[in-house]
């Protein structure tokens, strides 16, 4: 920080940059990385920019959209797979998916109650659309498998999401993780959780990415072989 | 409200109800019938107790495991279907359960990141296990495909939120409905979009509930004919 000997006029202050809904997303972009996206709103967007919220409006409806255009400029970034069979292609820019919700705080759970309208996310379903069709898949159930790995990557990924700063478990609390569905397994037995006793080694086993890889491939098993009910559509 | 004509001594008063882990929960489901999961902290609840946040902690550990509390409660209220395939089974419970989540807001978004380790949650789960091994699907299988499923009805609980106040779209904001999908894909063209361009009809026919229940359909399928991945656990 700089000491001023002398009060500075208002007057020499350097002129405010121009606002565009690329500078507030900018600034939101900033802030993401900084804090996570949970903590950006319209109102800190706006004093980072020397203005008041009414004036964002212009640019960015509300906090939810301004979290899908942050959304939609760090998915831009992705890269399309190459090599490799069409469900490696689709397990692979998945992966990829997931890893970058995980990357910053609160990405995953907006992920989750935005709509794709932005042209990365648009981009990102129609490359998986095309590597679904590419594979064979009747174009009505590649298409809503499409939809259906992106909920369940997006939903694994804010399952996952780091909690809350007051959310952070005292020690010698259980948590909330595998162990403590363990213990819970366990404290109840076998007359109230008769399947899950039985088999809670197996229900528990595997590692977060042995399982996000076994959901993709079982979704795309499970896609292709059934059929779309009768939405009124013809294919 | 009472208009009291004479001040009324503090020693009047009735004696403060005896804090319980019962106690919490039950003004914590009240807070949330009246305003919404998201609204009750552990701050409101010591409050509504007449007592601080601190004393709360002894019954409950953070404001992620009350929300548990909570989900607990609310799922032990549900029925196990009787009669139908097991199949049709599957899928009135997992509906029941959507509709549970949807029912209170902020309900949704809390069990996508509570683990189940209540009694009920694990008895919900412990019901569809046992209705997947009734089908005759393998046990690692089956219970991998249980966790996924109630990944994705309580994704699609969440992605169908009523949003906060904030974030609700002023007129002629195009909003983030299946209609502002269909606006972005119009308006990128064919060149960007090839694949959704041309299945955009059938990318956003059918009804939720009928791709709820596709959805269902499919991953019953599909983890029925994906092996695990080696986990080191022996089935």
């Amino acid at each position: 920080m700089e000491l001023r000997a002398t009060p500075v006029s208002r007057r020499e202050r350097p002129a405010k940059p121009p606002l565009s809904k690329d500078a507030v997303v900018d600034v939101a972009i900033g802030l993401m990385r900084a804090e996570g996206l949970d903590r950006v709103t319209m109102r800190r967007v706006a004093t980072a920019l020397d203005t008041g919220p009414a004036s964002l409006y212009v640019y960015v409806a509300s906090t939810v959209a301004l979290h899908a255009e942050v959304l939609d400029r760090v998915v831009a970034d992705l890269a399309v797979p190459e090599g490799g069979s069409w469900q490696d292609r689709v397990q692979q820019l998945l992966l990829a998916y997931g890893t970058l919700l995980g990357t910053h705080r609160g990405l995953a759970r907006s992920a989750l109650v935005v709509r794709p309208t932005g042209p990365a996310m648009l981009g990102l379903f129609d490359t998986l659309l095309g590597l679904l069709l590419e594979g064979g898949v009747e174009p009505g159930r590649a298409s809503w498998c499409v939809d259906l790995l992106l909920l369940v990557v997006t939903a694994a990924a804010a399952e996952h999401a780091e909690p809350e700063q007051e959310d952070v478990h005292a020690p010698g609390d259980p948590g909330s993780g595998l162990d403590a569905v363990r213990a819970g397994i366990a404290s109840s037995g076998p007359d109230q959780l008769p399947h899950l006793v039985a088999h809670a080694d197996v229900a528990l086993a595997g590692s977060p990415r042995q399982r996000a890889s076994w959901q993709v491939q079982a979704i795309l098993a499970g896609a292709a072989r059934s059929p779309l009910p009768e939405t009124g559509v013809r294919p």
